[in-house]
């Protein structure tokens, strides 16, 4: 029934888990009972109430004086259930002779309740302090596997659902992150003249669920429910553990350098073979190879085809294995039903990657047709990009590898999609908005390929500085927060993550599980692996083109500079919408602004210079906020007058950024243009020269600068 | 020291109020005593705790039976502040012999405890039984005066600030709408089992409150925290009042009639005077002429200037009184230090309103001269726009009263700016996305007219079919509530409130009011007057041209349809976001969709009929969506593909909408356009036919179609 204390730890930590384990399995359990889930928290340094099993009132004794006063004590017999009842209960004994007296009266009183009983002995428990109630749990994710969880406890908590997810394990800073990144944190820093709770020995609970968690596959879900955070330690004062036995098959994973290796290949290839070219207009097989061409690929192109001897001008095959060279991807524009066995035929060529553009699979519900050609390409190590896609670009070898149309500017942005129809969305705002692209990918029913291989490549490929990816799940989100959290710290990764809406409530037995909001694990997950997240379309597209056009800022302090006060303050409220510093403006800062601009124009942060100002007002206050070390990002806000009209602003804020460009000074700077229809051309300059500039918008630049903010800060570079 | 029940009620309560002021106002006192309050209380049918003070036990035992057992009993004495320590304090007294017994014993145990004590006897209160905490207040913020608060009570509802706010006095509708106004409304509800708390009792002191502080306008902060919320009933355990005694200027109004006869003669005049016309190209009074003249406007056109005799073509006047025939509005062109003496001429040439474009007045510091110029407006009953101000456009009279380039694009969206800068971008949006426009007004330093002249003259111009505002302060929050309550019933009205960022912790000295972060007032607030608010400048511009061009839903049931899955995923998010709710579709309708779908397309909702086909899949299930009576606005997501090209898709959608349109159905559709950039032209296309469609943004359409249910939903409509 109780743990009895082993301050000499007879027992192995492992053999414990192990014992425990087993005792559960063979009883056919899928949960501890609470004193097996106390000794697992003992063995993992989880504070626990200290307790034992007294048989006499000196034992007794002896175990109050290990556990430490005040103590608890309740009897044990298997037949008395209701202990109160039986006058079986002492709360707050504070010395050895209460315990013994304690000791004697209760097996009194349980001999009076029920002559018959048998009589155990009686639990001495270390008598716990209150504190702020706080929840500590484990959940385990079908994507993301083991997640390790911190909120406040108590019933108004859970109708907040105010809880913070990370990856388990999770080192002593992301714990500590945790605390910080609930809603209610405040809680924890004493409020009303309260003391902080002990941060460290909180976090060092969660540190320890999580090495637990990870340590021990079997277990599913954890509570610690609730714990009490004091001023001085931390302990929880119930435990639950539910159990899995079932075992998992790993995903089957590349290692990274043979990701890297592959991809090279299907990304930047020498050679590419169609599968199903076709000479007839309408055909997916004859726009491929129509891409191919006009797009300008300058590698070898082999139509396969089952009778044609040359399509488009290009000698065909009838097999890839026909070919006289090598070949490093195959792009597939045949019916589903004929993928196999062309697949087998690229796996024996040694092909490495097969571009599947078919329908027909998954999607369809053609479930069967799918693990096919996974098992084909598994046996051939051949990887496979879709099925179900349109196929991808690669800019930098002019590789338009796709049924649509072809996309030639050529640029620093990766962009990929699960989705076709989000693809055709970045292809038409990418050619309108005159983005410059290195790639887009399409990743459809993601059989093999997803977004953690596109990772890997990106990071290594000089061609790309920002990832942007739509998703709309993660097959395994485990791995690919390792790779964003790698690649994040050399380039933006952007996510935008579709379908945000709860699954639900989920069946779970803890309240850790009730709490998990799909959306907030992916949510904090994605923050924890240094992602970007985009809220929308407009958002991914939009950061995909500015990021790469900004340089890095080097510090926080952002400074405002607007002809047009009713801007400032939209400027303003966006800096703050997207966690943003407006720098407080030193004093001869200040001094300096206000000699360019006019006694009523308002200095501090923003800097309005007012409406009427001409052009040497704007280039003077510009030059400044560039040249003075202190500030570090600029966001300007133009307003259309005849005395400064549209492309003059555009061009005094270029020659400027030029001027202090040749002395070594880059800081990014946003523009928000307001004003008739010619502020369109102008903020298209803007643009062109490395201003993210927009008309008719307060929010958007701010955001693109916000998003640049957030990389830079999880990068560890701000 | 203590309130003597008054079951007969022998003074009536405007006396008792009268009375509790009078004496705090003598002893120069800001605040109520805790006794005072709960009279007060009393009077308003704020449940707090029953008491009185007994001097013998059979008083006592009455006095018991009076308030309800169980009661506490305390001794009363100037001597014995440490009550308990007096052992003058029992609880939990549950019948009369207890009372009888209880008050001997407290009596005993002061004479005891200090014999030299003065016994003035036992206070008998009613003992509270806990429950939900919950705290009720008002503050009188300066803008929109009383308001009536509402929060859960302890300590992380302050961290969590999570408090709801209305104007006083609320109805019961309203006051049972703030409980479901917090973030943790569900506490209310029962959680874990529990029961509801008492929502009729709860919403009742929220009414009572916010009647007295409505009638008491001494009253400038009010506390009930907490107040013990149970399944029946809910009572106040602690009320704080603070006073001012100070005497507030009321706002000078004009009554509604005279605002619309007034705001007619200026938004649509037959006669317009320019004072500082110019023949000089550059200044503001020659653009002032010219846009005039080239807009097309067809009324009197009166130059007036020291010397010309004639500008532009037309006779030149000294003064506006030398004008022989009546003047509606008069536009003033000159610098600040003549408008003075210009605005009184146009006094007493009764001319009803000065639109004044000059800047330098109390934006530039000159407070004096902005009192002096609306003195003078005062006494001869002008209304004044501005200062500082562009001016404003009335399109249907072809009248562009401003310095900035004209407009021409005739509609039904009002707007107004309090900010040039904001006011130029309107006038730049409109013109590149062809905004059909009614009206464009500078609002400035708004001297006089504001937010609520504007409303009440838009409501009853028939040009016009939404108001846009962006605006900073909101001068009168009170009469702009007012206004827009009665507006938005008729009309859409749009704000974008900018400064949305908190001001900082306010010097107040009630918990009600260190809760209250100016933003969430305004936002309540607009909420309750049936604004739909914008969060940025793009949702203000894209709100203003979508809403007018959709019409009315008739019920909530959204169903989207799309070719693109990855956009109906979007979409759905969408939704979520904007308050939308996707029908769950009826299996007959489900069943009919199916028809016209691949069999892997997914009915439901959304409707997926898959990217691969023809027009007749679109239109189909479009023609369904529209001609079912159960579905009440339609999300259409396009994919681009060479089988149902864009532009062919615009068609489509035009012709099934004007096929339900000749038998009587209309519905909102908006729609989301993924593809090449040929989706541009044909979202154009669409709009232009009253469908508000949007290339490569699926958030865009969906929020202007929860703006237009948001309006609706306020208006009683849906």
């Amino acid at each position: 029934m109780t743990t009895v204390i082993d301050p000499l730890h007879t027992e192995r930590p492992t053999d414990v888990v192990r014992r425990l384990l087993d005792t559960a399995k063979a009883e056919g359990r899928n949960a501890l009972t609470a004193p097996e889930a106390k000794q697992l928290c003992d063995v993992y340094g989880i504070p626990v109430p200290k307790e034992g099993l007294a048989t006499s009132a000196e034992a007794a004794v002896t175990l109050a004086e290990g556990v430490g006063f005040p103590v608890v004590m309740k009897i044990v017999s298997p037949q008395i259930l209701h202990k109160t009842e039986a006058r079986g209960v002492l709360v707050g004994l504070q010395n050895a002779d209460a315990v013994r007296q304690g000791f004697e009266a209760i097996m009194e009183n349980a001999r009076a309740y029920d002559p018959g009983a048998d009589l155990i002995g009686v639990q001495v428990q270390q008598m716990l302090q209150s504190g702020v109630e706080v929840i500590v749990g484990s959940i385990t994710d079908p994507s993301f596997g083991k997640l390790v969880a911190f909120g406040l406890g108590g019933v108004l908590v859970e109708v907040l659902k105010d809880i913070t997810f990370r990856l388990a394990p999770v080192s002593r800073e992301e714990a500590l992150s945790m605390l910080d990144g609930i809603q209610a944190a405040e809680m924890l820093k004493g409020v009303r003249g309260g003391k902080a709770v002990d941060h460290e020995a909180l976090a060092e609970v969660i540190v320890n669920v999580s090495r637990l968690v990870d340590e021990v596959p079997e277990i599913v879900e954890l509570d610690l429910n609730p714990v009490f955070a004091r001023e001085n330690g931390a302990t929880a004062a119930d435990v639950r553990v539910v159990l899995d036995f079932a075992a998992r098959t790993p995903r089957y994973r590349p290692s990274q350098e043979q990701i890297v290796r592959q991809m090279n290949r299907i990304m930047k290839p020498e050679a590419v073979a169609v599968i199903g070219a076709s000479a007839e207009d309408g055909k997916i097989g004859n726009s491929v190879m129509k891409n191919l061409i006009n797009g300008g690929y300058k590698g070898e192109i082999y139509p396969i085809h089952p009778k044609a001897d040359n399509i488009l001008g290009y000698r065909a095959y009838k097999s890839v294995k026909d070919v006289p060279g090598d070949i490093d991807v195959a792009v597939f524009a045949i019916p589903a039903k004929f993928v196999a066995q062309a697949l087998d035929e690229v796996g024996e060529k040694k092909i490495p990657g097969a571009v599947l553009i078919p329908s027909g699979f998954a999607e369809t519900g053609n479930v069967e047709g799918q693990e096919e050609i996974v098992a084909i390409a598994r046996k051939h190590d051949v990887r496979l990009m879709g099925p179900n896609i349109y196929g991808f670009y690669y800019t930098p070898k002019n590789l338009c590898a796709t049924f649509c149309t072809p996309y030639d500017v050529k640029g620093k942005a990766a962009l990929s999609s699960q989705s076709g129809g989000i693809g055709m969305a970045i292809i038409g705002f990418s050619r309108s908005a005159k983005m410059g692209v290195s790639a887009i990918v399409g990743l459809g029913n993601k059989s093999d390929i997803d977004e953690d291989d596109l990772l890997y490549f990106f990071e290594q490929d000089d061609n790309t500085q920002v990832v942007a990816m739509h998703c709309e799940d993660l097959k395994d989100g485990r791995a690919f927060a390792e790779a964003a959290k790698q690649v994040s710290k050399k380039k933006p990764v952007v996510v935008l993550k579709a379908g945000r809406t709860a699954l639900g409530a989920r069946a779970a037995s803890s309240h850790t599980g009730a709490l998990a909001g799909n959306d907030r694990i992916y949510e904090d997950v994605l923050r924890q692996s240094g992602v970007v997240r985009a809220r929308s379309l407009q958002d991914l597209l939009q950061f995909a083109r500015g990021i790469p056009v900004l340089p890095t800022p080097k510090g926080e302090n952002v400074v405002i500079i607007t002809g047009a006060g009713g801007s400032g303050v939209l400027l303003s409220d966006a800096c703050v919408d997207n966690g943003l510093s407006l720098m407080a403006m030193p004093s001869d800062l200040d001094a300096a602004f206000r000699k360019f601009i006019p006694p009523f124009g308002a200095a501090g942060n923003p800097v309005d210079i007012t409406g009427g100002e001409p052009p040497s007002t704007y280039q003077n206050t510009i030059r400044l906020g560039l040249e003075d070390d202190r500030i570090h990002a600029l966001i300007l806000g133009y307003w259309h007058t005849i005395i400064t009209p549209p492309m003059v602003f555009a061009k005094l804020v270029i020659e400027v950024k030029e001027e202090m460009k040749a002395k070594g000074i880059e800081k990014p700077i946003v523009a928000s243009l307001a004003g008739d229809v010619q502020v369109e051309e102008a903020a298209s300059r803007l643009y062109d020269h490395g201003v993210v500039a927009y008309p008719y918008t307060t929010e958007t630049p701010v955001a693109v600068l916000g998003a640049k903010y957030k990389w830079a800060r999880a990068a560890g570079l701000v």
